[in-house]
């Protein structure tokens, strides 16, 4: 059972994960966390000392879900060569669709939010985050018997950060499609 | 000759271009404006009633700059099918490698740092900017008798966009390369 502690300290950081994913970092303050999560700023004090320190908690509960989320998508995936790239922007199209106001990857907006702070430690794990699901995918082209995987997976993250970009900046989900298509030519292509 | 109303303007604008670039639209107070630029906060509310009428200057002033660029690139590119490609990802990488502080696309950043606003003039011009050289770029493709132009010219935008965002996550260059080399693949493959 888990305590009233940690019960509450979970309440927070879905809190700020919430809010600094529709806000921003920036412009999210510590007392709209702390109304959001229903506990006072008291409260919210007693288990974190700041802003940057829920931050990392925050990224850090994200990079145990991320990967749970890459195991998932693997053990779903039939055969064929088509089929995990398929089965890639179809999760981004169904996030993307279902998420009401999405605004696209919250690592990729925080490193653009933090650019002129290469050494935050927001920075370090978007780093780390980013290069596993790059490896991640390289292996799985290669269980698929795709050539050049590490080349193949590196142009499948091009493709989705783009699509991700451009989906936000014209609200138009077309962009995911056209990232799928782009995708299949390149593992084809020689 | 220029006014010294018109050369205190243009200080502003190119001050609240570079601090906003450099540090985000949230992040910089006006006061910082005031003394990049070398003026008082006096003078600078003389030209501008707030921040976001800054932000409107500055975008205004980076559209027709944007406009020349993509002039410039287009004057300067010699037949032949990839060249086109290759001249797009070289002015990315040039720009890359010789800004102190890269740090991408100011749109595209300021797009997920307003993700929250999409009715913001700042999103619209985004909007209007990244349409306007996917427009561009499909011309040019089409000119050079690349088929599906419309198609090619949506992919380089999302291989180009991806390249920026990665380029300034993991601080490295290798995926401007990446890109280039699969936009002409991409252009090659059926």
């Amino acid at each position: 059972m888990r305590s009233k502690s940690e019960k509450v300290r979970r309440q927070l950081i879905d809190a700020a994960y919430q809010s600094f994913w529709q806000s921003g970092y920036t412009r999210t303050n510590v007392d709209a966390i702390a109304a959001r999560a229903r506990v006072t700023k008291r409260t919210l004090y007693g288990h974190f000392r700041s802003k940057d320190n829920l931050l990392e908690a925050v990224l850090s509960h994200y990079e145990e879900f991320a990967a749970q989320r890459l195991a998932h998508i693997g053990e779903r995936i039939p055969g064929g060569r088509d089929s995990l790239i398929e089965a890639f922007f179809a999760q981004l199209a169904r996030w993307a669709s279902t998420t009401p106001r999405w605004t696209g990857s919250g690592l990729s907006r925080l490193v653009m939010e933090l650019a002129d702070l290469p050494g935050h430690p927001a920075r370090v794990m978007a780093r780390r985050s980013k290069a596993t699901t790059e490896s991640w995918l390289a292996g799985r082209l290669g269980e698929a018997g795709i050539a050049r995987p590490r080349e193949r997976a590196r142009e499948l993250m091009l493709l989705m950060e783009g699509a991700m970009v451009l989906t936000l900046i014209h609200g138009n989900q077309a962009y995911i499609g056209a990232a799928a298509q782009a995708a299949k030519r390149l593992i084809k292509s020689k």
